[in-house]
């Protein structure tokens, strides 16, 4: 492994970067901006997926697919979703190659074969979903249409991070559709509780929910609500968002039901969605120095399997031993590897497998085989202790428990250390710069001022909380009234 | 359901194109040859993901993703792949749209954001995994890969049939790398029988397994190995491709490997593949003039149970034991729908489950309760029995097992049956438009003479059967000698 060793504390970004390619999770492609997801960073995304999926169904909702292309015409009907994406559009224009006739070997784009209309390869799929929504609604009877589909998008940023801002990204996104404002809000909010169930209970990662900023808002919602989080470097990420579209869609497709008393009214929609950015909070959340840490409910291999050992015949002895315990292992549903490599060291696939952050190691050589034990290893607290193997099954089980548990308590307690209320201007400055992390404070919830404060400081209102409490104040920078405290970090 | 009622003898592609729309499959978009895949066509496509994902995962396979685009000078590197697909590629050459100076409203394409190299969306990812294997590959010791990847491909296609040929379809695609080349052939062979045992263990769709000769072999391979199912129009249709690669992409990347020896080599390929187009197939195998027919294996609903009633107080008795009898079936895995919806009238229910292909219906009326029966009809044979509600779990188990092997049963005797051995001229001719189906015949080997008869009966060799029996014969169309039947057809 040529992990070359930076620390989080020396350089924060390097650290991360070097951790994502040297823990095999993603690489940089030829293509501009566009990521390789390797296969073990996608083992994790396939269980983010699972989970999500298996949640999504639970609230009642299908998967479909709608087309990666989406004809310019449409892409334009709803002017503020148009405008926010427009910069940043990915845009096909011919649909052939054909030789060069000057050298004719290399390929160039055939000039005759240019579309009559270009096609504009989707960075978020409301407008060619709501198009179609237009044929399949009609009445009541047809709402709501509950659809999440997976697929992958583009958005051309011109600064590009492996998983936390790549051009090309694999996401969901969810299109509903509805009857009632009352109803669409409800789904707007029940998505984000799913958001925040994920987030907390798999990813182990402690979030906000609240409601965007006008500023902040997704372009063509009414209203954006988010999940953010808290990574260690003390910057917010916003992990997922639920939008609450209003008739916004439904009016520039021209969407409406006729209601049981005969009525047209215009359908009310949401769209909801988290991306392969979940990856780069996972790994900003937990890591350490030495590489990876995932949470056990996410991890493709929760517990590995090393043999100490001399010679074939201590192998052989440990093998029998160690497929034993994987059996056991694997009938509750662990997942284990075991790691009977011949071409590396005990050392070696130790570091491998704590740079690649299983939860759980067992290692076992010849002294243990004797007196029937293992040691086992938790990833997070690098703490040992030597287990008997009958107790193994069940001890493992908790183990993989109380890590998945401390991963999120540990997160937890770095995140409410790091949210400050400040009543000042300066005690705003002095803890964005010197403390990090979320500040809590007054904002007279202009735009302009918002605007302001993050030309000054780089910081930007990441939400309002749903928690906030009613309370008078002024706000931090213009010394206006304010009701409500909102909070305030820098963001990834 | 607006079911405009063409039967097969009448019109099968019209009785195709409008089970695909009504039965819920898939529409199409308003993108030209895009197809929208609607929430029940996406359930079946999913139940095909999980089996053959499982199928992959236990070859040793592992998911991975690699960009969408491909930078043009990547794409041409492989010369015979670039030339097989140039004519067919969607191609971006610009990364931002701004409003149009002329108007004010409408977004143009900004030519000053024109790419310095153009990119073309893949229509297949060769060339762009192979760059990116380049830099995983040192040593034997890291072969073989053993990749796959789901995801969304382009061909700019003329003519598109919902499913069957669309400009944007979904697929997987697995690449591999391999030290030798022995281990590359056995690769290629393993994949192929991944899709005959899923082909006909889970789509009820008998196969032929065979090589490709080459006019119809990939762009870019040595060998295309392939399994071709007969529909019932007597239309072949190429369900899945597997293809020796040879070393042609390791020297067109310079991909090479250092031997245990310390040789330095190039690394054999395989790639293999199977989209959506199953959905065709699946569809066209089994259905009748009243809708989709579903092997129970990959029917997203098994059992939908039909309450047949008069007033809430009959419904709410029935009610309690369609429950019961949902529970009991779940607990075997059977997944089960109970249709109570007080919109429709029981036969409006009959027809749409049986539009939908579910593959086993249970009615239960007031007469039901009293004695303790259902009525149950399988889809696919259209019978009818009474049954107790106590034996229902075994019976309902067995009879999708029953019509699982039933539909299989069937259409392999339908392709046995359209499998004709000619030897002279006027026989091919005669069983290719009178019989319809696989004709077995000679052929000299030349691609000349395939050329030739495709032009003059649209007849295509399918494949050269790994079945076929050595045996001396005369080419049916040139009479020079051959040594094998091959099969042909018209296809799709």
């Amino acid at each position: 492994m040529a992990f070359e060793k930076v620390t989080r504390s020396e350089d924060y970004s390097k650290w991360y970067n070097n951790l994502v390619v040297n823990a095999d999770l993603a690489e940089h492609s030829a293509v501009r901006g566009c990521m390789v997801i390797k296969p073990y960073g996608y083992a994790i995304w396939e269980k983010m997926q699972q989970e999500l999926d298996r949640m999504f169904k639970a609230t009642g909702h299908s998967n479909a697919y709608f087309p990666l292309f989406v004809p310019k015409s449409l892409f334009e009907a709803e002017e503020k979703n148009a405008e926010g994406f427009a910069k940043e559009c990915a845009v096909v224009t011919h649909y052939r190659l054909k030789t060069n006739p000057e050298d004719g070997t290399k390929l160039i784009v055939d000039p005759e074969a240019r579309l009559e209309e270009e096609l504009v390869v989707r960075p978020t799929s409301e407008a060619i979903i709501w198009n179609t929504y237009k044929g399949w609604i009609q009445s009541y009877r047809d709402l709501p249409i509950l659809v999440n589909q997976w697929a992958n998008v583009v958005r051309w940023e011109m600064r590009t991070r492996l998983f936390l801002r790549t051009a090309e990204f694999l996401w969901q996104e969810g299109h509903t559709a509805h009857a009632t404002k009352a109803e669409a809000l409800e789904e707007t909010t029940q998505m984000l509780d799913v958001y925040a169930d994920f987030a907390e209970n798999f990813m182990a990662i402690p979030v906000v929910k609240g409601v965007k900023t006008e500023n902040e808002r997704f372009a063509g919602a009414d209203d954006t609500y988010c999940i953010e989080g808290l990574m260690q470097d003390g910057k917010a990420l916003q992990m997922g968002t639920s939008h609450f579209l209003g008739q916004n869609f439904a009016k520039a497709f021209d969407v409406r039901y006729t209601t049981k008393e005969g009525k047209q009214e215009f359908v009310w929609a949401t769209s909801w969605g988290v991306s392969t950015r979940l990856m780069g909070a996972l790994i900003m959340t937990h890591s350490d120095d030495e590489g990876l840490v995932l949470p056990p409910n996410l991890a493709p291999i929760q517990v590995v399997i090393v043999p100490i050992y001399k010679g074939q015949d201590q192998l052989d002895e440990i093998s029998e031993k160690a497929l034993g315990i994987q059996k056991e292992l694997e009938k509750r549903g662990i997942s284990v590897k075991f790691d009977n490599r011949d071409t590396h060291k005990p050392g070696f696939k130790f570091a491998e497998w704590e740079l690649k952050g299983v939860p759980v190691r067992i290692a076992m050589g010849p002294r243990d085989l004797k007196n029937g034990t293992v040691e086992v290893a938790r990833r997070d607290t690098k703490e040992k202790e030597v287990l008997q193997i009958d107790d193994l099954p069940t001890k493992v089980e908790h183990l993989l428990e109380a890590i998945q548990n401390n991963l999120f308590v540990k997160a937890e307690t770095y995140r409410d250390n790091h949210i400050t209320a400040v009543n000042t201007w300066d005690e705003f400055k002095d803890a964005l710069e010197n403390k990090t992390g979320f500040i809590s404070a007054h904002w007279d919830g202009s735009g302009e001022t918002e605007e302001k404060i993050k030309q000054e400081t780089k910081a930007t209102i990441r939400c309002i909380p749903f928690s906030a409490v009613e309370e008078e104040g002024k706000c931090v920078y213009t010394g206006n009234p304010s009701n409500k405290r909102v909070l305030f970090a820098k963001a990834y």
